[in-house]
């Protein structure tokens, strides 16, 4: 029943391309202001002030912690000191999850301390048990039912470095699948080698899932060092370790999507989003993820806004600081519900959430009528050393529950050649962003909102089925 | 008094090498042996499999701990696999110092962890306060008695990167000097950004010395983003932490210098002496500092061993693995007086103690008659990049004090560039070694040791007053 509808549906949205539509357009004022907006962005510091007073006064903000409810009110505070026209909230609320303390030790003859952390949504507990080395979460779960009883699972899979960061693919799903593969062999705990590309002691958290019928058990991820050291130890011999987190579920809490806004001169209740998450991981100060995002779009906004009234875009900017990424896009999935019957007000959305590396592509899919306006807008782009490509990243997470159901969207790519050296570790702190890079990313979006909320014409945005989602 | 009986010692010292002397020679054979050896060294693994075992069974071995004794085990055994003729142990004892637990919280609005480690010395406790940053330890040296009541002291200098490591010195005053100055100036705790070149949230510990008249306060090093952190945090406004540790010392503890010979050809009474410490800090796994010291030395000692015995060098190599240099020399120093009526025995040493970086100079301060010999060993390490130089560092820390009563030593500088990076800090473990330059240190230690082990003369190893130490 559902699969009918929904065919019935699709094939509603396949036609809805075919009806005549004039081309977007941008013209040469625009594309002249573009100009001068990218050159003044690239000489402003804004980016950097607001994504070091964010990590500084703020600091580590977990979804769901008392620095939470913190930066909401730095966020409300930024957008108003960098002279946005309409600053509100949004509530998103979510099961708050809370890591206390973590520990782990080889056990016997090479007692010696484990550097882990645990996994979002681990369970706590203290086991103890004799280690079982696979080389990869494939190999985990073709373990034997049961063959894991009173045994701590161990997946060593190392991730691929790459500009796009695809190894995060397979990376990840050892951090989310690999628990529930563990209990179903029959294991007591899981440990994994961290979804990282660097070689500091500093493990990488970031969200796992239990299948809903299974029983969770402690979950935590090694720095890379402390993998290395314990495949070695496994390599020589039995090796039993223990792990001992103090962590959990803990009621619900409820945060806030922070929204700014700069008003369109023409057609203000249009807008062009932008934004980043506003929460992190507790381990670092989230400058990487997602500091710079939030402050990439804040500032890019703000140097829009500060156009005269008559060179303003036709359209609104609205930047939004999304919640509680982390744990699940629960601040973009608030907003996608929520503005839901707006999806055509949404001109074009994208999302900063990959560091703060520099952008080198640009991608946009929208239908064939506003191909022009996006090339207009690419052209832009090109000076700061961006190219054009047909396929990109999509829009970000927090803007992808809004883009699958009908939001158009672009990527810009930022380098992640480095992002997985710091992602979800201590280590993500201010001193890793080079301002010269920020700067050319708050340049990128500026251009990017401006001229898209000054188009002439449309992206495409329009409601459609949501995808069906596991 | 002391001053005229030093006065007339040293003359008499100045005297000696006045005496006629024949020429210390290297002769073409040993020459040839040694240009085998240092090919046979590059392409061996011994030094990697030795620090490989050390850091991995074993592991971090903080002088004191029931790893230390393992670390004793490990070693005796390790010389006997490696075909060491006589393996032994001479006892070193010595106050113990202990880490329990050690953090730091900036407290108020913008409440967040700090990543610290208690410095080596320090006595545990709570303390809370406002911070007072000093950009020198000078600056806190002039602060006024009773300014810091209260507060806890921050010296935020920022050491400067060098192959040669000479940042150490002014970086490694602000954490022996740093505590003792701040309770001059009344201050309840003491922080300092950590004596290190990285940008990881990886603190570096290290010995701390309290002046006797004073009370001893909480010291620790803060990470160097956390250095920065806290220094963008003063300079918003008044920023009060809390530092709790719990460490301190506890009593006395026997360890053992760990020593195993190859056996020389026709002087087996005459050694030429190399090594490097066995303990470690506790944080890593003391892969740079020093099991690559151990490693280098032990396998130097193995290629030499494992010639037939018609091409052993004349003397003996001795090899040291030094009980606890960490905290103040106690291995090298229980050496020196345990050998000190053997000085004249002693050909020659030096030790490994700075990483395992490429070594790139080589040194040795000899009389006169002896600089022909020098040159020939310099001559069989150019081949390796190794220059000769005049002055170079000493004989590393553990030979410094035998060094001081007379030993002759040589030195082979190491590039230290990146060794400040992990020094003292949990990123001290084996993936930071380049087996290459590690097989390159072998080769030198080789060459070096089995040339002066066979040279026809000496190196000038001769009783001297010691220096008189502050």
């Amino acid at each position: 029943m559902r699969r009918t509808l929904l065919a019935a549906a699709l094939s509603l949205l396949v036609a809805l391309p075919l009806q005549a539509q004039q081309p977007t357009r941008i013209d040469d004022t625009a594309m002249a202001q573009a100009a001068t907006l990218r050159e003044r962005a690239l000489a402003d510091d804004t980016g950097w002030k607001v994504v070091e007073s964010l990590t500084t006064e703020v600091g580590p903000r977990l979804a769901g912690s008392e620095a939470d409810a913190r930066a909401v009110e730095w966020a409300k505070a930024k957008f108003k000191a960098l002279g946005y026209d309409k600053v509100w909230t949004e509530p998103v609320t979510f099961p708050k999850w809370e890591r206390r303390s973590e520990s782990a030790r080889v056990l016997g003859a090479s007692a010696q301390a484990l550097h882990v952390t645990a996994l979002g949504g681990s369970p706590g507990g203290r086991v103890e048990g004799e280690v079982v080395r696979f080389a990869s979460l494939d190999d985990l779960q073709k373990a034997v039912p049961g063959s894991l009883a009173g045994k701590i699972a161990f997946v060593d899979y190392r991730m691929e470095r790459a500009r796009d960061g695809r190894g995060y693919g397979p990376g990840g799903r050892v951090r989310s699948a690999g628990p529930s593969a563990a209990i179903k062999a029959g294991a007591i705990g899981y440990v994994m080698r961290s979804a990282g590309t660097d070689s500091h002691r500093n493990p990488h958290t970031g969200m796992t899932r239990f299948d809903e019928s299974l029983t969770p058990i402690p979950s935590a991820a090694l720095s890379l060092p402390d993998a290395d050291q314990l495949a070695r130890l496994t390599a020589l011999g039995a090796t039993r370790i223990s792990l001992q987190l103090d962590c959990g579920w803990d009621g619900e809490y409820t945060s806030q999507n922070v929204i700014g806004e700069m008003t369109g001169r023409t057609k203000p209740h249009e807008v062009v989003v932008i934004g980043g998450h506003l929460d992190s991981w507790d381990l670092g100060t989230g400058a990487i993820d997602d500091g710079a995002g939030v402050a990439i779009s804040m500032a890019a906004g703000h140097l829009i806004g500060a156009l005269p009234q008559a060179k303003r875009p036709a359209r609104t900017i609205r930047v939004i600081a999304f919640a509680n990424e982390e744990q699940g896009l629960w601040g973009g999935r608030a907003y996608a519900q929520k503005h839901a019957a707006d999806i055509r007000k949404h001109q074009l959305g994208a999302e900063s959430d990959f560091g703060a590396g520099r952008i080198y592509a640009f991608a946009a899919k929208t239908p064939d009528y506003a191909k022009d306006a996006v090339a207009k807008i690419a052209q832009a782009l090109a000076p700061l050393g961006i190219e054009h490509r047909e396929d990109g990243d999509g829009c970000g997470p927090d803007l992808s529950p809004f883009n699958a159901i009908g939001m158009a969207c672009a990527g810009l790519s930022q380098d992640g050649t480095d992002y997985f050296d710091l992602h979800h570790t201590p280590d993500d702190t201010l001193d890793k962003i080079d301002p010269k890079a920020l700067a050319q990313n708050v340049a990128a979006y500026t251009v990017f909102a401006f001229l898209a909320a000054d188009a002439d014409g449309d992206f495409g945005s329009a409601p459609k089925v949501p995808e069906v989602r596991k």
